[in-house]
């Protein structure tokens, strides 16, 4: 049993998801752990995690539509507003969503289903830089 | 410290919660592990897993009802509909609750509440055949 | 590699959050693991966790306003009610938001962003102990 640790920064372009399955699974190859799980951990209360359809980006628009519905921008309800209106969605669309990710890993691959892909997803309207941390355990 | 990894396989009878905690618990006590985690993955965009009530069943249905009205079915604002009515919707309630999930293990079991139950829910229509990774990571 | 684990009591307020990070620190320090994962699992099915913003009380109260209006208190279409308004209210609840966390831990401590705290999250109106299980792995 081993544990392999690493830090993964990532740059978004604002509101919307960044596909992150190949940067993740590029640390677990890195790791040398053939069976186990693969940590995801974000560290910011504005952005999250998510597993969902890799292949038609319809899929992630539709998600955006719902997750405004759930968690308005600028809605007159909110106490909290002082970097705009996207400042409170943002915390509400983390809480909906997810801050941290598990995965398997077997044959020191990640396994997912042919459709899954890991994103982090950004709230806010600017561009972040956000910064992960990774942690493979196994043997 | 030991890891031990399985697979398992869930048919399900379209939408709906089925509850796999006991299924679970073979894979916990075949590891041998009695101190440690049991992470369960499932390997699908339109499934997704579930802690919560196991004694009465209208919890899930009321559960079913509110995510309904988070997740509609068919809503005209989707553009991913190729499979359905219930394509897009399937992503969104997956997005909303969880696609993989970590329990404790002691003295060899799993340790849940007491009205604790782990389900596997369908999202889609359709009855599917399921698929999920079990680790089991601890001494 | 080692695997530590601790139960955590906390007695709730009645509705509202509770920041735990503290607690759950005190435990990651005791066990001696400079290195891996801390996984919190509490074992309630009307109580949840959350990783959000530690600094404006406000945030929380606005989280309080939006998962209000996605699980209220009372909904007419609700068939599970035996124990008060809030009692289905609360398995929604949790279900939206998380029954288990896992954190990294490095240099011995939890690995968290400058404005993320770790939160209980009780969801019924009256105070109630609740367990968790809290489970160190690493090296």
């Amino acid at each position: 049993m081993a544990v392999y640790q690493d830090t993964l920064t990532q740059q978004t372009r604002g509101r919307g998801t960044l596909n992150i399955t190949q940067a993740v699974e590029h640390i677990v190859r890195a790791s040398g752990i053939t069976t186990g799980t693969c940590h995801v951990f974000q560290h910011h209360t504005s952005a999250s995690l998510l597993v969902t359809e890799n292949a038609d980006p319809d899929v992630r628009h539709d998600l955006e539509t719902l997750i405004a519905r759930m968690a308005p921008d600028g809605d007159p309800a909110y106490r909290h507003d002082m970097e705009g209106d996207d400042d409170m969605a943002a915390h509400a669309r983390a809480m909906l969503t997810h801050n941290d990710l598990t995965l398997p890993v077997g044959q020191g691959r990640l396994i997912l289903g042919t459709w899954q892909g890991v994103f982090l997803w950004e709230h806010r309207y600017a561009a972040h830089t956000r910064r992960l941390t990774i942690t493979v355990q196994g043997e």
